[in-house]
C-alpha cells in the first residue's frame, strides 16, 4: 500500500484525489493547499487530514506526493519532496522557465527518487492503442504525425496572462505526445500563431490559434494544430502516416446515437470537458506511477520528458515571434 | 442513506454490489447465498457480513434487498421481501413461469412496497438518449423498431437447459426494450428460430438464432434479431423508423482507433463482454432505483413491465413452435 | 455489336436506353410504346426509329429486346420475343400472377433463347462486394440476413391499386436479394404489415410498412423490413451474420461532408432517388446481360429467379393476411 | 455548341476529351500533340481529326482550346490561343516559372479572351459542398484550414526531375484550394520538407513529404500536409475550423461494405486513382468553363488564381530551403 499526500486541492488536485483513493493499492492520507478552505473541503470529502507541507515532508510513513499546485511552485516542490525521500508525480508543465526546470533536474538527479510528470494523455486508451499499433510496426516507419487539439472555449484572460502562453500551457501536452509517438526530441520547430478567438488574449501578448511544425533530424515531421475554441466541444485527434499506412485516433463521442432526418445524419458531439474525456487516463496514469514505484522500474514519463516538451514550447514561442525555424540544442534538453 | 442486503453473490450479484457501494447514498450491509463460499468471498471484498435470509428480512434497519439469485427463486423472494417491508430490485426475468409471475404480482400488490425489475439496458446512456429523442418527437411517430442483439458466444448447454429457452433468457431484454420504446405491449407475436450455432442447443430443445416480430394494435411493428454468437463481439444495436426520420443507437467500440492500410480501414470491435458494455447502465439503474425509493415516485421499471416482457417470451415460444402468430391476451398481462 | 430494341419508353425504359447506348458493344436501334409520344421523344433523344412491336420482332437484325413495359404485358412479350429468336432482358417483376409467370416459363423453356430478369440491385457495386465477400467465406456460413429497404415517399394510391401490393411491387427486389445471398429459395415465409404511412394505401387493401421473415430448410433466416416512407431519403442496407462475422452494406451518401457544430456532427443524407442510387447498377446489369449473351454463358439472373421472388411475394401476401407461416412448395417454384 | 480543339493527347488530355464529348453543348473537333501516335490514337477514339497547332489556331470555327500539353508550353500556348481569339482552359500549373506566368498574364490581359486554369478539385462535389457550407456561414468565420493530400505512390524520379518540385507539381492544387477556401492570398508561407519515401527524390533535390503553413494578414492560418505515398490509396481530405464549428470533407471510399470479424470492423479503402476520385470533378469543371463562356460571365478559376497558387509554391520552395517564413509580395501576385 502506497501512502500518498496531495499538494494542491484545486480542480486537478481533486481529480487526482479520486484516482488515488479509487486504486486498491494506494491510500490518500493528507492534503495541503495555500487556500485552507480548499484543502479542508477535499480532506472532508475523502476523510483525510489537512497538514502543512513541512509536516507531510517530515512524515516518514508517506511514500509519495502528488504535486498539483500552481506551476511556479513545481520545481521547488519537486526538489523538496525528492530531498525528503518521496516519490513524486508532478502535474505538467514542469515549470514555465526552461532554465528553472533544467536546474531542478540537476538538483534532483542525485536523489535517486522516482519523478513522473503528469502527461495524462499518454494513458488515454485510444492514444495508447495507437502507440501500441505504431510500435508493433502496423504502418511501418512513422513519417508524418498530425495532432488536432482544440479546447471547447478559451480560458479567462486573467488566466492566460499567467499561463506562460499557449505553447507552454496548452501545446505542452501535444509536444509530449509528438515526442513520445515519434520516439525522441525534434531538431527544429516552426510556429505560426494569431489571436482570432478573443482579442483580449492578443492584447495580453498571447495567441489562441496556432500551427506548430516539428522536424526531426532524419526528416520526419509532426504538425500540431491548436485553437482555444471549438464550438462543438473538445477536439482531440491524432494521426500518423507511416511507410505502410495511417493510424488515426478519433474523438470520443457523448453517445452512439444517430438521428437521420431531412437535415441529414446527426451524431453526437465529442465529450465536451477534459475531465470526462480523460478521466480514465488519469486513473491509468496513477496506476502506472504506482506500478513503476512498486516494481522499481523506470517511470513511464520522466522529468527529462517534461523538459523536452518545455524546450519545444520555448522554441515554438521564439519561432512564432521571429518567423524563423528554431533549432533545439542539447543545452535546451538537459541530460 | 439506504441500507441494502444482497441476495445472491454470483457474477451479477457482484456487479450490483459494486454499484451499491459506489453510490454515495447507499450502503451494502449484508449478503446471503446458498453457496456459502460465494457469500463469504463477496462479504470479504466489501467488508460486510454474511447473514441468513431470515436474519436479513427480520432486520428492520435494512431498507431494500437486491435479488440476484437463480430465476426460480425470484417470485418467492419478491413475495417474502415485500412482506417484510423491504423495497426490492430484482434481476430479470421475474420468473420462467408466467403464471407464477402473475401470482407474485397478485400477492405483492397490496404490500405497497416498491418493486423494480432489473432491465438494465434501459439505463444504458445510448439507448436512453435514443428514447429521449423519440419522446421529444424528433422523428415523429414511431412505426418500425428494429433490435439487433447478438451475444459473443453461446452459453454451455447445461445452462441452456435450465434457462427457460432463448426467448425467456435472452430475448426478454429485447422484449422489454421494444415495449418501452413503443410505449406499451404488443397485440401479437410471430417468431422463427433455429439451432445453427451449437447442435447441443437444438438437442436441448432450444434455438440459438431467432427473429421475432411484434405487432401493436395500431399496426406498428418491431422486429428482434437474436443470435447466441457473433464472432466480432457483443452486438447491441437498436433503430426506430418514425414518420419523420430514423434513430439509431450503434455499438460501443473498444477504442476510437482506425488503421488504414492496403487491407482497408480497420476500426475496433464492439466491447466484447456485457459487463463492460453495460457497467455504466448498472450504476445508473441503481441510482434510478434509489432515487425512486427516496422520492417515493413510481419505480422506472415495474413488476408489470417484467410480466409484460415475460408474456412476450411466452408467446414467442409458442409461435416459434406452431408457426402461427400468437395474440397477447389481457390475461397474460396481469394488472 | 448487339442490336437492341426497347419495348417501353417510360421512366425505366429511358434509364435502360442510356445504359444500352453508353455501352460500346450494343446499339439501340428501335423503340416501341403504346404511348406514341413517349416512343417518339425517346427515339428523338437517341436518334433511333420508332417501330411497331411486330416490325421489331420480325427484324432478323435485332438481337435482343429490353422489356420495360407495364407488368401485365411482361409474360406475353417474353413469350413472343423468345419465339421470334430474340434474347430478352425483362424488368421485374416477371408478372403479378405467379400462375401466369409459371406458364410463361413452361412456354419459353424450349426456345433456348436467353432470358434475364432485371433485378438491378444485384449489380450495385456495394451489394456485389458483399456477395463476393460472402462467397469467399469471409464470415463463414451465413445464418441470419437482414435487409432494410425503405422508399423516400409513397407512390400515388392509384399506382398502389395496380401494383400487385407491397410484396410484389417493392419487396420483390428484397426477395431476390435474400434468395441470391442465401443461395436458394426459402422453405417458409411469415409476414406482418400495416398501413401507417398513407391511409389511402390501407383503404386500397395494401400495406405500406411490413416485416417479412424467410426461413430456409436448414434453419437459416432472413428478415426484410420495408416502409414506403423514410423522411431522410432512400434507405437501402443489407447485413449478413455468419458463423465468423458480419457483413454490412451501408447507404451511399450524397457527399462526404461532415458539419460539426453545437448541434452535433451532421453528415449528408443517403442518395434520395433510386436512379441516382442505382444508376451504376443499371449500367453493370446491362453489361452482364451483354456478356452472357456474347459468351453464351448462363444469364446471371434467370426467369426461375424471377419466379422464385414472385413465389415469395405470393406467400408473404397470404401470410400477412392469415397470420400464419406459409410454406413455399415445389409447385410454386416451377422448374 | 462550342467547338473545341485539344492541345495534348496524353493521359490528362484523354480525360478532358471524354468530358468534352460527353457534354451535350460541346464538340471536340481536333487534336494536336508533338507525339503523333498519341494524337492519332485519341482522334481515332473520338472520330475527330489530327491537325497542327497552326491549323487549329487559324480555324475561325474553333471556339476554344483545352491546353493539356507539358507545363513548359502552357504560357506560350495561352498567349498564342488568346491572340487567335480562342477561349482557353489550361491545365495546372500555369508555368513552372512565376516570372514567365506573370509575363503571360501581362501579354494576354488585353485580349479579353476568357482564360480558365484547370484546378479541378474545386469542382469535386464534396469540396464544393464544403465551400458552399462555408460561404453560407454554417461555421461562422473560417480560422484554421487543414488539407491532407497524399498520393498513393511516388512518380518516377525522372518525372520528379522535370516537375518543378513537390510544391509546384503537387501542392499547387492545395495552394489553390487554400486560397479559394480562405478567400484570398496568404501573406506568408513556411514550409518544412524531407525525402522519406524515395531517396532518389532527395537525390534529385526534391522532397516527398512536406508540411506547409500559410498565414493570412488577418491572422488566419492554413496547413497543408503532403506525402507522395499513402499505402492505403489516395488520401484527399480537407477541414476548416470556424468560429462556430468545423467542416470536414472526408475521403470517397471504394464501396460501403463493412466486414466485422475477430480482427475488427473493416471498411473499404479510399478510391485509389485520381481519375476515379476526380472524374466527376473533371466533368463539372468542363461544364463550368462552358457555362461561363456561353454566358460571358467571369471564369470560375482565373489566370490570376493560377499565378496566386504558383506564388505560394515559389514561396514554399524558398522557405523549405531557408528555414524562414517567406512573405508573398504584391509583385509575386501580378494584377
Amino acid at each position: 500500500m502506497m501512502k500518498v499526500a496531495l499538494l494542491g486541492a484545486g480542480r486537478i488536485g481533486q481529480v487526482h484525489a479520486r484516482a488515488i483513493t479509487a486504486h486498491s493499492d494506494s491510500e490518500l492520507v493528507a492534503v495541503t493547499d495555500v487556500v485552507t478552505a480548499a484543502a479542508e473541503a477535499l480532506a472532508s470529502t475523502h476523510g483525510i487530514e489537512v497538514r502543512t507541507l513541512d509536516e507531510i515532508l517530515a512524515d516518514p510513513s508517506i511514500d509519495a506526493v502528488l504535486i498539483a499546485t500552481s506551476t511556479d511552485t513545481h520545481s521547488d516542490l519537486i526538489e523538496r519532496a525528492t530531498a525528503a525521500g518521496k516519490a513524486v508525480l508532478c502535474e505538467k508543465p514542469v515549470d514555465l522557465s526552461l532554465d528553472r526546470a533544467l536546474a531542478c533536474q540537476a538538483r534532483t538527479s542525485a536523489s535517486g527518487q522516482p519523478i513522473m510528470i503528469g502527461f495524462n494523455r499518454r494513458f488515454d486508451p485510444n492514444f495508447a492503442a495507437l502507440k501500441a499499433a505504431l510500435d508493433a510496426g502496423e504502418i511501418g516507419k512513422p513519417e508524418l504525425l498530425s495532432i488536432t487539439s482544440f479546447d471547447p472555449a478559451p480560458p479567462p484572460v486573467a488566466y492566460v496572462k499567467v499561463s506562460g502562453g499557449l505553447f507552454r500551457d496548452m501545446t505542452i501536452h501535444d509536444f509530449d505526445m509528438a515526442c513520445w509517438m515519434m520516439g525522441g526530441a525534434p531538431a527544429g520547430v516552426m510556429a505560426v500563431g494569431a489571436s482570432l478567438v478573443d482579442p483580449g488574449i492578443g492584447a495580453a501578448g498571447d495567441v489562441d490559434t496556432a500551427v506548430v511544425t516539428l522536424s526531426w533530424a532524419d526528416g520526419r515531421i509532426a504538425v500540431i494544430k491548436n485553437s482555444r475554441r471549438a464550438g462543438y466541444g473538445y477536439d482531440q485527434r491524432l494521426e500518423v502516416l507511416g511507410s505502410k499506412g495511417l493510424l488515426q485516433a478519433e474523438n470520443v463521442l457523448e453517445n452512439t446515437l444517430t438521428r437521420m432526418t431531412e437535415a441529414g445524419s446527426l451524431r453526437a458531439k465529442p465529450l465536451h470537458f477534459f475531465l470526462e474525456r480523460y478521466m480514465r487516463a488519469y486513473e491509468l496514469e496513477w496506476a502506472a506511477f504506482l506500478d513503476a514505484w512498486r516494481n522499481k522500474t523506470p517511470m513511464p514519463v520522466t522529468l527529462s520528458d517534461g523538459i523536452r516538451a518545455l524546450a519545444c514550447a520555448e522554441a515554438a514561442t521564439r519561432s512564432q515571434r521571429s518567423g524563423e525555424a528554431v533549432a533545439l540544442t542539447p543545452e535546451m534538453m538537459g541530460r
